[in-house]
């Protein structure tokens, strides 16, 4: 007879604090669709922003609250307490919060007295009523309040009576979760064990004691489950250990060991196979490279060398692999016999209405080796991978071929560019000359291309590029280094994605191109 | 009155189990190189390679005896047991050791009983005499044996009776280390620390107990501590957390933790504020980009970013920052960005020597904010935001100025590339007209630009590109959208980045590129 495991909720905060992070910036639209994927993966409460601190998250809560359909997670507005010696009812961040519109909100409340006499610059009784009067008012509109008791382990050390005076006042004003915060990253394991204990023992079942650590010392995935072995029961953290610094702690590693691990349950039943998926999703959103050594969902994460017999794992997965990589959606590899799957192939033939014989396929296998060695990654272009696969089968394009491109850009002497494209290719018989202006190198040629082909194609005007993704492969040789770049485009009821890898742009972005065209062309001519 | 702190030895296994990393692979020279970086450091013991598994290890050995001169570490070949049913003295592998001509070598040996049992095909019996023949032998050599305990606690936890007779066997033969490893890297700290404590309690001092985990969980780091409270005294790792799947123990992190934190001593004094230079060293040897977000010795460990911080920071440091960063050879940095209040962009200025009045300060932040709703965003492009700052101060770079340039790339009939930049600059009254191909168009024009300058300039034969990123900004608008481009340079002596955005990805690359080059000259002629 198996018990019921103990739950341990996920707080995001991916969407506030992971913003903090060097170098990432996004847009309300990339919010927007990070909250998507935080909700299919089933995180109980998804951190937005901050609304008051900047335009772009108050503009955020206003389009959530039309436009934002979460199934599982609940959305919080993060603030902080009222302003010293004021009143919550004229105060802007207590208003924001309430003009949210969420139903839970998370304030920033101060329990190292250094930083109430210092920071604030107030007394300690006026620090403790910010607190209190403004879990107060927020729980006396209806919201569901977490207090982040900032700088709580280091506060706790240097005046553990305050520290506790800061949560209590939260705590007997309604506060839901106790939100202990190593806010510099400094604490250790065995320190937030003992003092995540003592808090507990003090609090018991009263509020839900929740652990919010950053990486500093390496530890914020050991430190939140520390936390949890005393008591904590909602652990705070960021998707792929984005946040200020060294990062928050990372979900992607501490849902799996407190699910796989500890026995407790964090993620509705079923969710934790999406956590690969959603953890290169959000990367991709924030255009922000997976580090491929990240715990369970990294690319070399479950990676094994020559040397190991895939015989011998597959006889024992559990005597080389620490826990099954299909648990969380990803998978083993063997990184220099690599087993490009037969049957997938098959089935994506399949699929596309191709008949494929072995040796077809195993020519394809072959092809998709060399090209991906070359950094092609046909996983994010199906369309390239279908034109691959079509070629394989002794497929032509007959549609156009090109006799020749040039694209020129120029710097001028008052410091304007202009940029110019030149295409000659032949559809049948004919040959079609075309120059056209672009704002860019790959906007010219493509506006040079369509032109060209217009004449006899007129439904090209029917496809759009709706995404141009560029990513550099290889930085550290620079400006010299292998260049991927992925379209996406729509024809208004299929989109597809094509992919171009080369050291020169412009023939990677090319590339692309022709293969986006000629796949719009092949499906819209059917 | 201070005690002496207690020793924990640093053996290194960069040059072994780091080269298992993926994507990395180190000539002999880098190798040897590497070894001399450690050894500034001043840990204990580095790990080589293993002689006999590949010739360049061999190579490594031999002309390490011959040319490396190492001041405070020990060299340490590595290998495993004999072979099953095998004798010591004709054994190639024990043999290999040997002939590293090393102080000290160190040996895997099975200790988990169905690795003996499936992957050895042997006994139980014969696994054990493995172990003791093997350690006899070599010590009878006149060498130090350390014992890897491979998948030591896989192996105690389902054998734990087998598992001891394993580091029995080492230990009665008179190996100096039991290494207890993690192999598959599954374990958590409480598991770590009750297990390493049951096998110190065996033990007690007649051998170092030593720890050795991989990153599996993303606790290697708290493993190793957790060892190292139990009774644990040597701690092995990689730098810069190198190594298979989601690497080694990062000795970058545990050593300032076991130093600043727990009160151990690791290195010879005054050796710890070498760790950030020796890892991004390092870093850079291996061709491998140090994460910006790793602990203690990343570009961003110490960053602050929240404006409202600045000035607060300064009044206490250690209220806001969890060590002193100078302790690792680290710094405090202000990063920048459109949240940025006047007090960082005036201690930005002051950390430049600039004087700035409010009046330019204010300049400055219009400015910023001007150009970062365009899409820059200076918090990544330390150069740029330098020379925005120094233009708004008066500055004006007299290096050089551009007439014009001009890029093409051409398709010819053969579906092969060519790209040609063509630049002319004006250098005082010299006028410089040069032309280059390149592989890429962003190649060409910095090739051509380089050779323009290089003759008013030898200088310039020092900065490197070290990486270059493109990002497009609002994508949905595919082709006609913004790029905005980052580059990385280095003269060998500092990093520095720079930003350039446009809808047209050369002008954006062009922007970036020509203000590299001017903080390079600015920075070298000083």
């Amino acid at each position: 007879m198996s018990t019921t495991p103990e739950h341990v909720e996920i707080f995001d905060t991916t969407l506030r604090d992971g913003m903090q992070v060097e170098g990432v910036s996004a847009t309300v639209e990339d919010k927007l669709r990070i909250a998507e994927q935080l909700d299919a993966l089933g995180v109980s409460y998804i951190e937005g922003g901050w609304p008051g601190a900047n335009p772009k998250d108050i503009e955020f809560f206003a389009r959530a609250a039309v436009d934002l359909r979460l199934a599982t997670s609940s959305l919080v507005a993060f603030g902080s307490t009222r302003r010293p010696k004021g009143k919550v009812d004229d105060d802007p961040t207590l208003r924001n919060l309430v003009e949210a519109r969420t139903g839970a909100v998370c304030i920033v409340a101060k329990s190292w007295d250094y930083h109430v006499l210092n920071a604030l610059g107030t007394t300690l009784d006026e620090g403790e009523a910010m607190i209190a009067d403004s879990v107060e008012f927020l729980h006396g509109h209806g919201l569901r309040v977490l207090v982040d008791a900032e700088h709580f382990f280091d506060g706790y050390k240097h005046n553990p009576e305050f520290a506790m005076r800061a949560l209590e006042a939260a705590a007997v004003k309604g506060a839901s979760h106790l939100v202990l915060c190593d806010t510099n990253g400094g604490s250790l394991p065995h320190e937030v064990e003992e003092i995540v204990g003592a808090v507990k023992r003090h609090f018991r079942n009263d509020v839900t004691i929740a652990i919010h650590c950053h990486d500093d010392t390496g530890c914020a995935v050991a430190n939140a489950m520390a936390a949890v072995r005393a008591g904590a029961r909602q652990v705070q953290g960021c998707m792929n250990g984005l946040g200020e610094r060294t990062g928050n702690t990372n979900l992607t590693t501490v849902i799996p060991n407190l699910e796989l691990k500890m026995g407790f349950r964090c993620l509705p039943e079923g969710r934790l196979e999406r956590l690969t998926h959603v953890s290169h999703h959000i990367a991709e959103l924030l255009n922000r490279p997976l580090n491929p050594q990240a715990p369970y969902v990294g690319a070399s994460a479950f990676a094994h060398k020559a040397g190991l017999h895939v015989s011998a794992i597959r006889k024992a997965k559990d005597a080389y692999e620490h826990v099954d990589p299909e648990l969380v959606g990803n998978g083993t590899r063997f990184v220099v016999s690599e087993m490009a799957g037969k049957a997938t192939i098959q089935a994506k033939a399949e699929e596309l209405g191709l008949s494929m014989d072995g040796a077809v396929v195993n020519q394809v296998i072959d092809e998709l080796k060399r090209l991906e060695h070359e950094g092609f990654h046909f996983e994010a272009a199906d369309a390239s991978l279908e034109l691959l696969m079509r070629r394989a089968a002794g497929w032509r394009q007959e549609f156009f071929s090109v006799e020749s491109m040039r694209v020129t850009t120029d710097e001028h002497r008052d410091g304007h560019f202009s940029t110019e494209a030149t295409v000659k290719v032949w559809v049948g018989d004919d040959r079609n000359v075309c120059v056209a202006e672009g704002n860019g190198p790959v906007n010219a040629i493509d506006t040079a291309l369509r032109s060209a082909l217009s004449a006899q194609y007129p439904q090209l005007a029917d496809i759009h590029l709706t995404d141009y993704k560029v990513r550099i492969l290889d930085g550290a040789t620079a400006t010299g280094a292998v260049t991927r770049v992925l379209i996406d485009a729509t024809n208004g009821k299929r989109q597809w994605t094509t992919i171009g890898v080369s050291s020169n742009i412009i023939e990677a972005s090319w590339q692309a191109l022709a293969d986006s065209l000629v796949y719009g062309l092949l499906h819209s001519s059917k």
